[in-house]
């Protein structure tokens, strides 16, 4: 007989020894990774973030206050542990594992030997995509297997919760574009600040992201994710729908970062629909349109502190809050077993 | 010289490697740490959660769905380890004191030798405050030594953060009174289902709300808090309030839980209204007034996931996110320190 965990795990929560429902959207939490892990013991106790990075040609068009080569620069703060996914994913009890999706970057030789890093470069950046197409149809899919490689590593090391961040300058435009084409935003609902552009280069980067939109649109082909990751969307992007993708197929649970994981989710719905069950969605984030592109996946994010960082920030901070929903189902009393009196029943 | 921590800790925060402000909430907090401690190195090491118990007299007018008796059964069951705000301490590396402020309840006396056990009972249950105060002067103030107390031995522990909580059946009648009274919500916004009571027991929780205060409204004396306090507070209400007005005193911050806590703090902010500078408030309870006393308060939450237990559950989701904060300062690297580019002047 096939238990169903789902409505097993709900009773499991509703003879814990407060109200039902009183622990809020925790409840909710627990009984998905009752479901996913197909247990009424979940357990979260091994995390892993996974950070890609990617180098985008769109950059030349001018849409980020930062220069191109920080993409480098910060790949070797992740490695030497400064960055801020580093502190919170320490405070979290959490592993970090950098990927180079495709950074324009020459690294030292003694980089390559780390285990914390994967060198998967599938070429030194994206082309410019308001020009022409950001990679062709076999860079993608070489993009998306850099992303399941990381789950079939996972599952080896004994992770039970993986989540996905990035790095790239240039990629909140790539990020708003994919939106634009899969989660039918309008260009200027799509469109914010990044790492904190100007009024003037705001405006550009909007006519940027309805442009390609625009040069893009009738070469639409199905699946629309993977057309639309090929043609604006970066290495990184990619990389983290690929992790989805399979992490769907394995029942692993993913956290979701902020503005550019989600519309890497928003690519892997629409390749996979199913990869939506094993999806945590962890912030929504300061940056413009992510509460839109949230509400067109019909997701709810755990937190909202006006975060808009990137890197698995957000995942670090609600990695935790997924475990402690598992605890709650694991280690919590039930009335019967802490000899506390329930309702009153008011129809006697 | 006097340092102005508040400048110099915002000031290191914009050298770290990350776009200005993309961190949001959390570099508010990380500042206002700073500011509390007097350090550039905020440290929340060792955390503490109070959770303060009492029984109320006003359950007689039958506005909990559960029996009275359930204030003592849950007391038991967080010193047995089994209640919810045990799992999620136990999880963030929290400890728990457990206070009787005023339960109605026998104790066996095994019980009394426990550490984390403080029988510091004023009385067995406030009187029903719809008929007669639910307290005295001089129960007050004893009321609020109990939880001026936790501070004390806090410091004496070497506790860098505390978190107030409570455990009370019958106290979300209070602490919407209290809210009416001090923050000027209307007892229909204050009023919710607390543990969930149907729609005639709502009805009439409204009533016993609007009632008290009309009763009371005459005598108002001045400092509001206390005055409010005695007539329709609770001892474990009066206890928090304490905490929070010593702990002003002492400069420790202070993670403030849900509904009943918010009213705890509204009586000490009227009191002393310096104590809002070391309150940190936990989440956005999904109690039906809670929003809206947040509002009158002018506070922002740190967390929204529609909790509404109490216990100090809220506090035990929200400090790991406070310690978080406070290592971003300490911990994360600068642009200079990474060699990280920063922003590019585009007036050259």
């Amino acid at each position: 007989m096939k238990i169903d965990f789902f409505v097993s795990a709900f009773d499991k929560m509703d003879r814990k020894t407060k109200p039902p429902g009183s622990l809020g959207v925790l409840e909710g939490v627990a009984v998905r990774l009752a479901e996913i892990q197909q247990t009424l013991e979940p357990k979260l106790a091994r995390k892993r973030i996974c950070v890609y990075a990617g180098s985008h040609g769109v950059t030349s068009e001018g849409v980020s206050a930062y220069p191109g080569e920080v993409t480098g620069q910060m790949v070797l703060n992740f490695l030497s542990g400064g960055a801020a996914v580093n502190v919170l994913a320490r405070h979290g009890g959490i592993d970090i594992q950098v990927v180079d999706a495709g950074v324009d970057a020459e690294w030292p030789g003694k980089l390559l030997d780390r285990p914390d890093f994967y060198f998967r470069s599938v070429r030194r950046g994206t082309s410019n995509f308001y020009r022409e197409p950001a990679m062709d149809q076999s860079e993608c899919e070489q993009a998306l297997e850099v992303g399941r490689e990381q789950v079939r590593a996972a599952l080896n090391d004994g992770i039970d919760l993986l989540g996905i961040g990035e790095m790239g300058i240039g990629n909140t435009t790539a990020a708003s574009t994919l939106l634009v084409a899969l989660c039918g935003l309008k260009p200027e609902e799509a469109v914010g600040r990044g790492t904190g552009i100007d009024d003037i280069s705001l405006e550009h980067k909007i006519q940027v992201v309805a442009g390609s939109f625009a040069k893009y649109f009738p070469l639409r082909l199905e699946p629309a994710g993977l057309y639309w990751l090929g043609v604006v969307g970066g290495f990184e992007i990619a990389a983290m729908t690929g992790t989805l993708l399979e992490a769907a197929k394995a029942r692993l649970p993913v956290v979701v970062d902020g503005f550019i994981a989600t519309a890497a989710a928003a690519a892997a719905f629409s390749i996979d629909n199913k990869s939506r069950e094993i999806c945590f969605f962890s912030h929504r984030s300061g940056e413009k349109g992510h509460g839109k592109a949230l509400e067109a996946l019909q997701v709810e994010p755990l937190l909202d502190l006006r975060m808009r960082l990137g890197e698995g920030t957000g995942v670090a901070l609600a990695m935790p809050i997924l475990d402690a929903a598992a605890k709650i189902l694991c280690e919590m009393a039930s009335f019967e077993s802490a000899g506390v009196s329930g309702e009153i029943d008011r129809a006697n």
